[in-house]
């Protein structure tokens, strides 16, 4: 069996977009060593001959060890040394190399290629037999360690006890006899465990190794990284074979590690450290302490000099900050990796917005080089991360920012507290909607059950609190108001800190650095703005949230939910007799004591949009969530009855729990609820249309431009809204004769229920504008409710790769996406100019916001605190389609 | 304005295929004419001048009156007799015809024409002034009446006490004196409530009726009916203006009305009535007794041998059963209608039947003879319509069959008494499922309220017996025990009769008529399997009605529910057990008592359809629902907290509360059910499917044939069907393995979520078949669930055409139906020659059933009672599509 297949490249046969085939670390040394720099020579085997040891049961393509056994050639002809030589022997450092850099691969074997005979020839090189017995040692270590998994500590019990005997307390201070003696049993040990003889052939150690590297790629730990990354399985690993270089050879060698630009803050100045005589591995064990890279000036001023002008080459043709590893081996730089920096959230905007302004890329690059979701970080207070703080615990990152205060576990408390003028931190197993008061006061708020998605954390993002959800460390323990985590025991009043971006508890208080939106950030998502196409406006139910989206950059309120209003003290107990009335005229005159006061919300959510489209959603949930639990209620009758309690309470709470009765639903989510309310009790909506009607009336004679929308939830059938729109229109025109003021608004439609998107062509007859209401819609779709499908199953499903993503954070693209598509088409095909948006918390995701520009929607609408990030992924969805397009 | 529009056609202008443009009767009497059958000679005024007489705000679209003076030249021209003239008038009758016939339109006016003068002009033409008069005093009583709204009663008070005046008894033994005072009299009436002379223009009367009729197609009657239907109320109506014949004007005249064959049985004769010296009112009338048609021939020979072959030629020339009116002036035969009779569903059938072998139509136009849903009567015990009975109220004809018994209002009496033998009818004003044990032992079932869809109504027709529902002239008194209907009680023990087929509830016993499958029946069904191309199979849960869907004609059980089968009383502890299980093991074991079970439960399934695929559903519902009721639960525990109950038996209670608050779902619909519980609980499918092939192997050890498809429901993503195609597959495979026996077998799964349709490419990789679930695709593609939206909305929206239909009877074309053909192409894109059926009762409605076949779908599947319907519905559907793409 042969193939035409090329496994092997040179480094010069290689280049920096190859990293599908040569992985990251590959393309970019063949990038390095194709301009010119000094990159040790070496070879790339590709991750297609990965895949293929995996097609062919674990063993190596037909045709890639002769190309290994030809490029070695190549090699040993290049740096004119020989493999095994016991004169001059060619070592070699094998390294992983995947697409994307990935903890659980097999990382770094060093000095490949020392056997009994060449570790001869490495003392004769280098006339210095403790270093190359050094060598020799560690290979022995880290081969059977990495490649044959020989148990590491083993090692380094054999080692203490060497250095016991010789009474010394660095490696460095071995003796050669040492040293052999411990060759000895380090060779004694591998061949315990292997069953075999340290491999003496320098090939078959490569080939051993590679096997190793490939075998990682399938490592436990690789593929929960790959799953928890969304990395496709079938990417496989490249492997690396270059040539060693020692920065451990003495006072003119050394090693270290710089990125380009400060990778916290993004200030342009190299940032990194360094060691004198040293091995890459010396930095990391961290026996000696690094030097800052700035000091490398006057330690050796050549190669600072030549390293900082390579550092900004490689910048300046890979136009992004560089991370690098070099090596200087007898007064001599090798450049070992580069690649693109990590970076803080801070640090990537100023990057982004100082390499524009350098000229080195477009505002259109800048807009890729943030993560929308990290935007999230720079609109809360933070962790100052100089601070020393002690992090007793990590959950899930729920929701960004940074808080402290005493920890209580009751909402009560906090609501008490929180009254009182004291910081607190709801701390709660999970929380319910009975908690809200007491979230609303906290500072922040800590859980130990739920994932991204539950309760505590949706609202808290909501709110733009931070949350730790699920954090299964600590352990409540309600009676005694304590929370236990390990030995440590946190009670009521003590203080903590928890960073809802990164997850952390701390014991105590710690130092937060307040927001920054002006300068970088300012200007950055002004590019943002002028590059996207698609609109953002933000979900407020009241003139403080929507404040705050405007001032976060929002253009309009995309969903202004009613119901939140109804469940407002003063006005409940009226909600509660509209919903109790027998007759349509106990009804209105229930409806008329509303009126007031949501003519004032509205009046309230119009002047502080003044000048912007506001969206106000038409009374959605079900009239029984206005109504007392049903079951507390049953419980209570049953306890009057059986205490004997009052007659005529038992009578009026039966009346109630009649009511109750009447509109208990089986399913409260598919029953009768948005639109079918208002078409069953059409003076509901009405009393509301008259409501935003006569605060826009009231605002135009002000002088302030209100723009009302008026939208119809629910809707599955295109006679609903002409119904409802009709009644609207009638309502509007009436408002307009009564206050003798003209206005403008529209009437439209939610999209949230796949008849109204399958129907959309017949809907769109009698709407203005369609939002989608993907939460409903996926519920829908999917034909599973969100409070059932996430306690019960959704995570199972999640765990086990039936569905590849939670759909009530990303749109599916392919069910609810495919729904949203038709709906589109069908309401642009009756309405070519139909506005057309979503609402819900997909609004606020950088993905479905990427599916919402390709379908062509006009805006999306997120909680105010994601707007920052809609623009940015909107902004990034127009380049992203642009760069596709060309 | 003018346009160049025909609005007046004479009779020989027509043709039969006009009815649009004539209405049924208009087309009628001009294909007569055509044919040179003795038609008095008219002109018919077309629907489309109704319509714009409603376009132009009640006035007759222009041109029209000049071109009816044109027609009624003509006419007067024809017939030799003119308009108003004073020696031999012309006089005419107008009658109504829309396309459809209906109840609420204006029927006929006769005798127009008459005045003053022309009175005297038909005294001298006729020699009969006696006759005169008496025409002129019908004409002015029944003008009034009908096309100006003068209370009949008036009239009817006048004429009574002119004839008390003259001590007569009949009409007609009024003088010409009196019928002179009758005349001033009725005159004077006129006057009284229009306000304006009776008219003395022939012209002005006949506009004034022409406008009456355009008048009463929007009476509330006819709206109403068109309504219910389903009649567009955009049809209008015609308006036949044809010259008078009379058949009161001596023994050598008369009327009558005959049928071509026997409209209740069907037979190949004569049928019907006739009066001599009479006019078609006097035989509506009923003063008189008609003559059965039979006796015709000895009356007037010529004229019944001329009837008849008119007859036969009529029939032969419209190729159906017609409705026959004549009229016989001084011994000519008139023929003054003719329509296609309408008929019992007996009756349609043998017609049917008998006209396929006598040649005169092609068996396919047979099936387009008989409404499918009228079959239902044939398959259950009819009332004897020749029994005298006595109907005390109508409700709605909600499952077919006639039945009687003693009346009980509980389910429990209904219970014990059945079962001790008794015929009972259970009254209920609702049922529940709390009632379903009565109704299994009931005759059949009678409520006060719920429609067509109600849950007794739905359960009496899965159970084949009879339930007339909504009737809502019976009131319950439970108390009491009675229930009463006007000032009529009938009391707990009384016997009362219900017939399902037409809503009649009766007092006391009447006879029925068995039902007779042979014959005609199973001639007829055997021309619609050779027709149709749809499959045709039943749902059964149990070997009993297997063996019904079987003689019924089910090629197939396209549905096992195998929940139903979890319920009974020796196995729910079991299922409780699995359900309460903390570990694997414990529900394992559970499992395992469950095993043999559900083995036989298949084995008989299997054994009752040999030869026949069955298809098995997996578990379906949320495992709560096998769990005690959670609110019942919560008053026992409040109760017996209170009253210090046994702390054990709270212990127990409390820890069953734990566990049914755990499964605790707020949308069960949208919860943890379907295959979610197969992929979270893997071991219960793992079990069914083990007791499938066990029965499997079993029985083709026995030698026979059993075909199982086991079905998955729920699936809203191809990799669910992957995991659970695969189990399912393994353990068919240890079973041949352990039983040494090979068997053959499918893995499908519902389509019952908009996700599933949307993705069915890719769903239909691991299927290899596909059942649309339509009642839960219903639900998800409209949002609203059935349970909630009948009880709440639903009605709501129907009765103010928010939605046409509903659409949990007829399958929802735009949005239901537009899935099913998205999953139909996707699936056969993928496996073109998947299996696809569907299930529900939308299976057995015909209207869907047309859907389903347009959709080439391979079957559908129904409740047994429902296969012959859906047979004969399917054979239909293929006739359609035939005969349009001719």
């Amino acid at each position: 069996m042969s193939n035409n297949k090329k496994y092997v490249y040179l480094f010069n046969e290689g280049k920096a977009d190859m990293k599908d085939l040569l992985g990251g670390k590959g393309a970019n040394l063949a990038e390095m060593t194709n301009i010119g720099l000094p990159v040790p020579p070496g070879l790339t085997i590709t991750t297609e001959a990965c895949n293929e040891y995996y097609v062919f049961g674990e063993k190596f393509p037909p045709g890639m060890e002769a190309e290994l056994e030809q490029g070695l050639k190549i090699l040993e002809g290049k740096i004119g040394k020989k493999f095994g030589d016991n004169e001059n022997p060619l070592l070699v450092s094998v390294r992983s190399g995947a697409k994307f850099s990935m903890p659980g691969m097999m990382d770094t074997i060093l000095n490949l290629g020392l056997t009994d005979t060449s570790v001869q020839g490495l003392i004769k090189s280098t006339n210095n037999e403790r270093f190359a017995l050094d060598c020799y040692r560690r290979f022995i270590h880290m081969f059977g360690d990495v490649a044959m998994g020989v148990p590491h500590h083993e090692y380094e019990e054999i080692l203490a006890e060497e250095k016991e005997k010789e009474d010394v307390q660095f490696d460095n201070q071995l003796t050669v006899k040492a040293l052999h003696t411990l060759l000895d049993r380090y060779k004694a040990l591998y061949r315990k465990h292997t069953g075999e003889d340290f491999p003496q052939n320098p090939y078959q150690q490569l080939l051993l190794a590679i096997k190793a590297v490939f075998g990682s790629w399938n490592s436990d730990r690789a593929i929960v990284y790959r799953k928890h990354n969304r990395i496709p399985d079938d990417l496989g690993t490249a492997v690396n074979v270059q040539a060693m270089v020692f920065g451990n050879m003495g006072d003119d060698c050394g090693t270290g590690v710089a990125f380009t630009r400060n990778p916290a803050t993004g200030e342009r100045k190299l940032y990194g450290e360094y060691l004198i005589n040293a091995q890459g591995e010396d930095v990391v064990a961290g026996i000696r302490t690094p030097l800052p890279i700035s000091l490398l000036e006057q330690d050796m001023p050549d190669i600072f000099q030549q390293f900082e002008s390579i550092s900004q080459l490689l910048e300046k043709h890979y136009r992004d900050m560089q991370d690098i590893e070099f090596t200087v081996e007898r007064g001599k730089l090798f450049m070992l990796q580069t690649r693109n920096g990590k970076r803080t959230a801070a640090a990537a905007m100023r990057v982004a917005v100082d390499m524009v302004h350098e000229g080195l890329i477009t505002k259109e690059e800048a807009m890729l080089r943030v993560d929308p979701l990290q935007i999230n970080q720079l609109l809360h207070p933070q962790i100052d991360v100089n601070a020393e703080f002690q992090v007793i615990a990590t959950g899930l990152p729920a929701s960004p920012g940074a808080a402290y205060g005493s920890v209580v576990f009751d909402a009560n408390d906090a609501e008490a507290q929180g009254k009182a003028g004291k910081k607190v931190i709801l701390v709660r197993t999970e929380t319910t909607p009975d908690d809200i008061h007491g979230l609303v006061m906290a500072q922040g708020v800590l859980t130990s059950r739920g994932g991204m998605t539950s309760h505590a954390a949706v609202v808290a993002r909501g709110m733009g609190k931070p949350a730790v959800c699920g954090c299964e460390a600590i352990k409540i323990d309600y009676t005694q108001k304590l929370f236990t985590v390990g030995d440590l025991t946190v009670k009521e009043g003590d203080f903590i800190s928890i960073d809802g971006a990164t997850g952390k508890v701390i014991l105590g208080e710690v130092p937060t650095i307040a927001p920054e939106l002006g300068g970088d950030f300012a200007e950055y998502l002004g590019w943002a703005d002028e590059i996207r196409t698609l609109g953002v406006r933000a979900n407020a139910d009241n003139p403080k949230d929507a404040q705050k989206a405007r001032d976060f950059g929002a253009a309009g309120i995309g969903l202004t939910r009613t119901e939140h209003m109804f469940m407002e003290q003063e006005r409940l107990p009226f909600v509660q007799k509209m919903i109790m009335a027998d007759t349509i005229e106990e009804r209105e005159e229930a409806l008329s004591h509303l009126l007031p006061f949501q003519q004032e919300d509205f009046y309230g959510i119009l002047k502080a949009m003044e000048g912007y489209p506001v969206c106000i959603r038409l009374l959605d949930p079900p009239l029984h969530e206005f109504l007392p639990n049903r079951e507390e209620l049953l419980v209570e009758i049953t306890k009057l009855k059986c205490t004997g309690g009052d007659s005529d309470l038992i009578k009026k709470k039966e009346k109630l729990m009649k009511k109750v009765d009447e509109l208990h639903e089986f399913n409260p989510m598919l029953g009768h609820r948005g639109c079918r309310l208002g078409i069953t009790y059409p003076e509901i909506y009405a009393m509301q249309a008259r409501a935003i009607f006569q605060a826009v009336a009231q605002l135009t004679k002000e002088g302030i431009k209100a723009i009302p929308e008026v939208e119809i939830p629910l809707v599955i059938h295109v006679n609903e809204l002409a119904f409802l729109r009709k009644q609207t229109v009638e309502i509007a025109e009436q408002v307009m004769e009564e206050t003798g003021v003209k206005f403008e608004y529209t009437v439209g439609t939610m999209i949230e229920v796949p008849r109204a998107a399958l129907t959309a062509d017949e809907i769109a007859t009698e709407a203005d504008f369609f939002s989608f209401g993907t939460n409903d819609l996926t519920q829908t779709t999917f034909g599973f409710s969100r409070d059932d499908a996430e306690g019960k199953f959704l995570q199972h499903y999640l765990d086990y790769k039936i569905l590849k993503e939670n759909p009530f954070v990303t749109i599916d693209p392919k069910g609810v996406g495919q729904l949203m598509e038709i709906a589109v088409k069908g309401g642009r095909s009756s309405k070519p100019d139909l506005l057309i948006g979503i609402c819900g918390e997909h609004g606020g995701d950088p993905e479905s916001i990427q599916t919402c520009h390709q379908l062509g929607l006009n805006f999306v609408s997120c909680s105010p605190f994601r707007v920052p990030i809609a623009r940015l992924a909107a902004a990034q969805a127009a380049v992203i389609e642009k760069n596709q397009s060309k």
